[in-house]
C-alpha cells in the first residue's frame, strides 16, 4: 500500500477557507528542529500542525502568513554550502508554483511584510508554536510576548483567540484530503498491529514486540505519532518503557499508531496474549471491554454528544461487569455512584486528526466547545472531548479496563460502591491488569466508519492472527 | 544477544574521579522530555549525556549535585497521581541505595543544597543543557544567565570551564563499563545493516530499507543514536528523507546506529548495491574507500595524532583515484593541492561515546585540545577530532567517494587539481553518486578494535549477504 498524496488544491481551499473567516492578518509558524543532546543532533522535524495543515509541507523555520486575501511563504533563502551539504533545493519561484502560494519570499522580509498587513506587527494573529526557540522568535517578530505551549491559555477577545475559532473550525471536520490521510494512516497501523502479534510468540521481551510493529509502520513509511506503549502492564496508563520480560500467561497491551508523511496519526490498542491464547478469565474481561467499546462506536453519530458516548462505554461495562459478578446492584445505580471509572479512570477517547489528540494544543476550547466544561468527577474529568459530533469528525473510541493498585485501595473513589464490589469475584481476574481497546472511528452522514478495522479485534481473530504467525 | 547492564559501582567510581578533580562543588541537570507539538505528547526522554554519564539512568528534570565530597541526587517526588498514571515509583531511600548515592532528596530541597554547598549558588559550576526549559531553570537555581546549548562557549577561567575540563578528561578515555556499552551497541547496530541489506531486494523505496534496520535496532531495544540516512542519493551529505524510489542500478548509502537504554551511542556506515551485485565502477570506486578506510584504521594507535589519521585516508583515497585514471600525476602533490577533498569533503570522523558527536556540546575544546585549532582549508575545516590517540578513546573512520555537483563545478575548489583531475574518466564512475563506508574504532595498547567489524563490509562480504537473503 502506497500512502496517499493530498492533491495541491486541498491546501489551497483550506487557505481560502481560513481566509474567508479571518478579519486581519494571521502567522503560523512552521517551528525549528528540536536537538537530541547537542546542536547539531536533531529529531526529525515535524512542522507545527496548524502549518501543515495549510501547507502540507514541514519546512524548518518557514512561517506562512495570511494577508489582505493573500497567503504567502517566508522561508531561508537557499545558502551556498545547502547545495553541498543538502542537496540541490528548489527555488522560491518553484516552491511558489509546487504549493500553489501567491509568494515565496525570503524569511528576512517578513518584518516588512508584517507592517504592511497589519498597520503594525503586533495587531498580526498567531497561535504559539510548542518549541521555545519558534516562540521567542515570534515574540520578537510581533513585538509582543508569546510563551510556547500555551495555546490553550489564549485571551478571548483578542485576535489570536478568533484566530484559534477559525482554525479550529476548519479543522474540526475533516475535508476529503484529510480523511483519506486518516484511513491510509490507520490502515497501515493496523498492519502494525498484525505485526506486533505475529511478533510475540518467540519474543522474550516487550521490546521485540515493540520493534516488529515499529519497523512494520516505518515499512510503510509512517512515524510514530506519539511514543508507543507496549507492554505486560496494562494497568499502567502511561508507560514509555519496553523493558518487562513477557511470560506465558501475560496479556500484552500496545497502544501504537503512526504518522503520514503529511503528519496525520493513527492512534489504536489491541490487547493479546502473550501464550497466543487467552485464559477464560481474560477473554471473559476481554469481552466485557469490547461489548464496551463497540456500543460506543455504534453512538458516533451526527448530533450525538461525545459525553453520552463515553457513558454509553462506561454503562455497557458495568453492566458486563455485574454479569461476570464483579459489581452487585442496578446497573444504573451502579454507573451513577462512579462504579465504571473504578476499572476505566480515563475518558472514552478524543478527536484525532493532524495531532494524536487533535487540537489539543489549543485547549479544552476546540473539542469542548462554547458553555462545556469537564465534569469535576472523577474518571470524566479525563474526558477530552465533548462536543456534539458532526460528519468529518474523526475521533477514538477506547475504553478500557485496569486493576490499578492505587484506585482499588482508595475509598474516596470506590467507597460508593462498597461491598457492590465484590472483592473475592474480582480475585479471580487476576491475570487481567490492562485491557484496552481502541479504534479510530469517522463520524459520516450514515454509520460509523471504523478507520482501524483492518487491526485483528474478537478473541478470535487475534488468536488467528497469532496461529498463522506461528504456522510459518 | 541482550545488551549488558553496567555496574552500579561503575557509575560511583566515575563518580569519585570527578570529585577528585573538583575544587568546588558542580550541578548537572538531567534536561526535560521535550514535546512534539503539544504539551502531552513527548519525544522518549534522553537524559543529557553528563547526567547519564554519573549516573546510568535517564531520570527526567532532575539534578545530581556534587558537593563537599557527596553526590546527592534530587528529583521530582513521586506525586498521588503517579502511581495512579506512572504505576508504584520507586522511594528516594530505594533509589539511593539503588545508585549507591549519598543522598536523594526532593528537588524542592535543591535551592538550600546549593546555598550551603558552595556559599553562593551562583559559584556552583554547571554545564548548559541543549533543552531550554532546563537552562531557564539552572539560570534561576543559579542566579545567572545559562543559555541552552552553549556548552561550547563557555568562557575560561570560570568554574564552568573547570568542570568542563574536569569531565572532558573523564569522558575521553571510555572506562571498562563504557567499553562494554559500545561494543554491544555496535554489534546490534551491525545487524541492523545486515537486516538493511536483506531488505534491500524487493524493496520499492528507501523507507522500506529504513524500516528493517530500525526494526533491527529496536529489537536489541536500541534506539536512534541519530536520524537515520538511508539513501540512495549518498552525495547529500544531509539527507534525512527516505523517499526516493530505489533502482537497480543504484548504490544505497546507509548510516544508521543505535544507542543502548544507558545512552551509548554506534555509527556505522555501508553501502550495497541495489541490484545485490556492484557493478564494475561501483566496486572501483568502493574499493579506493575501503582502502583509504582501512589505512585509515590501521593508523589508529596511541600516540597517533588524529589528523594524520585524516591524512592517511584522503592520500590512500587519492592514490586510489590516480590508480583508477582519475586523476593524473605525484600523489603528495596532488593531496598538497587538494585532491581529497574534492571527493571527500568531511573529516575522516570523530569521538564516539555517550554522542554519537562525543563531547562536541563542549565544542573544539575537547576534540582538539589545548592549543589546536582547526584548518581553514576546505574539507579539512570538517575535521572533528585532532587529539593525539590514546587507549580507551573510541573514534568512528569514515571516509568517503562524493560526486557532488556543487564542488565540481566549483573552480574555487578544484581549480588548485586543475587538468590533473580527468573529467572524461570520472564520466565513466557515473553510477557512483556516493559512497562512505564508516566503522566504530576503540583505540588500546596494541591494536586497534573495529567494534562494529560485524556489518559485513568487502564487496564479496555485501553481495554474499544480500544473496543469502535472495535464497531465503
Amino acid at each position: 500500500m502506497l500512502l496517499p498524496r493530498s492533491p495541491i488544491s486541498a491546501f489551497a481551499s483550506r487557505r481560502s477557507a481560513l481566509q474567508a473567516r479571518l478579519d486581519g492578518p494571521a502567522l503560523f509558524a512552521a517551528g525549528q528542529p528540536r536537538a537530541r543532546n547537542y546542536r547539531n543532533n536533531h529529531h526529525r522535524f515535524r512542522a507545527s500542525s496548524h502549518f501543515l495543515y495549510f501547507l502540507g509541507a514541514a519546512i524548518p523555520g518557514a512561517a506562512l502568513l495570511f494577508a489582505r486575501g493573500t497567503a504567502q511563504l517566508f522561508a531561508s533563502a537557499p545558502e551556498a554550502d545547502d547545495a553541498l551539504w543538502h542537496g540541490p533545493q528548489p527555488t522560491f519561484a518553484e516552491l511558489r508554483e509546487a504549493h500553489q502560494l501567491d509568494a515565496v519570499r525570503p524569511l528576512d522580509e517578513l518584518p516588512g511584510a508584517l507592517r504592511d498587513a497589519g498597520g503594525s506587527a503586533a495587531s498580526v494573529a498567531t497561535l504559539p508554536t510548542e518549541d521555545a526557540a519558534s516562540a521567542e522568535w515570534l515574540s520578537s517578530l510581533l513585538g509582543r510576548t508569546i510563551r510556547p505551549g500555551t495555546g490553550h491559555t489564549i485571551a478571548e477577545g483578542t485576535p489570536d483567540h478568533a484566530l484559534a475559532l477559525a482554525v479550529i473550525a476548519l479543522r474540526l471536520r475533516h475535508d476529503a484530503a484529510a480523511i483519506a490521510q486518516l484511513r491510509a494512516g490507520a490502515e497501515a497501523s493496523s498492519s502494525a498491529h498484525l505485526a506486533g502479534m505475529r511478533a510475540t510468540r518467540g519474543a522474550r521481551f516487550e521490546w521485540e514486540v515493540a520493534a516488529a510493529m515499529t519497523g512494520e509502520l516505518r515499512r510503510h513509511n509512517l512515524d510514530d505519532a506519539y511514543s508507543p506503549i507496549v507492554t505486560v502492564r496494562g494497568e499502567v496508563l502511561h508507560n514509555p518503557t519496553h523493558d518487562n520480560p513477557l511470560t506465558a500467561g501475560d496479556l500484552l497491551l500496545a497502544d501504537v499508531g503512526g504518522e503520514t508523511p503529511e503528519g496525520w496519526a493513527a492512534d489504536i490498542t489491541r490487547v493479546w496474549p502473550v501464550s497466543g491464547r487467552f485464559s477464560p478469565t481474560q477473554r471473559a474481561i476481554y469481552d466485557a471491554v469490547l461489548a464496551a467499546q463497540e456500543a460506543a462506536i455504534a453512538r458516533v453519530k451526527k448530533g450525538t454528544r461525545y459525553r453520552a458516548v463515553h457513558e454509553t462505554a462506561g454503562r455497557t461495562l458495568v453492566a458486563a461487569l455485574k454479569d461476570l459478578g464483579i459489581f452487585k446492584g442496578d446497573v444504573d445505580g451502579l454507573y451513577e455512584r462512579g462504579a465504571a471509572a473504578i476499572f476505566f479512570p480515563h475518558g472514552v477517547g478524543h478527536l484525532l486528526g493532524l495531532d494524536v489528540h487533535d487540537l489539543e494544543d489549543l485547549g479544552d476550547r476546540a473539542a469542548y466547545g462554547p458553555g462545556r466544561v469537564r465534569s469535576t468527577r472523577f474518571g470524566d474529568c479525563y474526558l477530552r472531548l465533548d462536543l456534539d459530533l458532526e460528519p468529518g469528525m474523526a475521533v477514538t473510541i477506547e475504553p478500557g479496563f485496569y486493576q490499578v493498585p492505587a484506585i482499588l485501595a482508595d475509598a474516596t473513589l470506590t467507597g460508593a460502591i462498597g461491598a457492590d464490589l465484590d472483592r473475592d469475584v474480582l480475585q479471580r481476574f487476576a491475570d487481567v491488569r490492562g485491557i484496552r481497546i481502541e479504534d479510530d472511528v469517522l463520524c459520516t452522514e450514515g454509520e460509523p466508519e471504523v478507520l482501524s478495522r483492518a487491526a485483528p479485534k474478537t478473541t478470535a481473530a487475534v488468536e488467528a492472527a497469532m496461529a498463522q504467525a506461528a504456522d510459518q
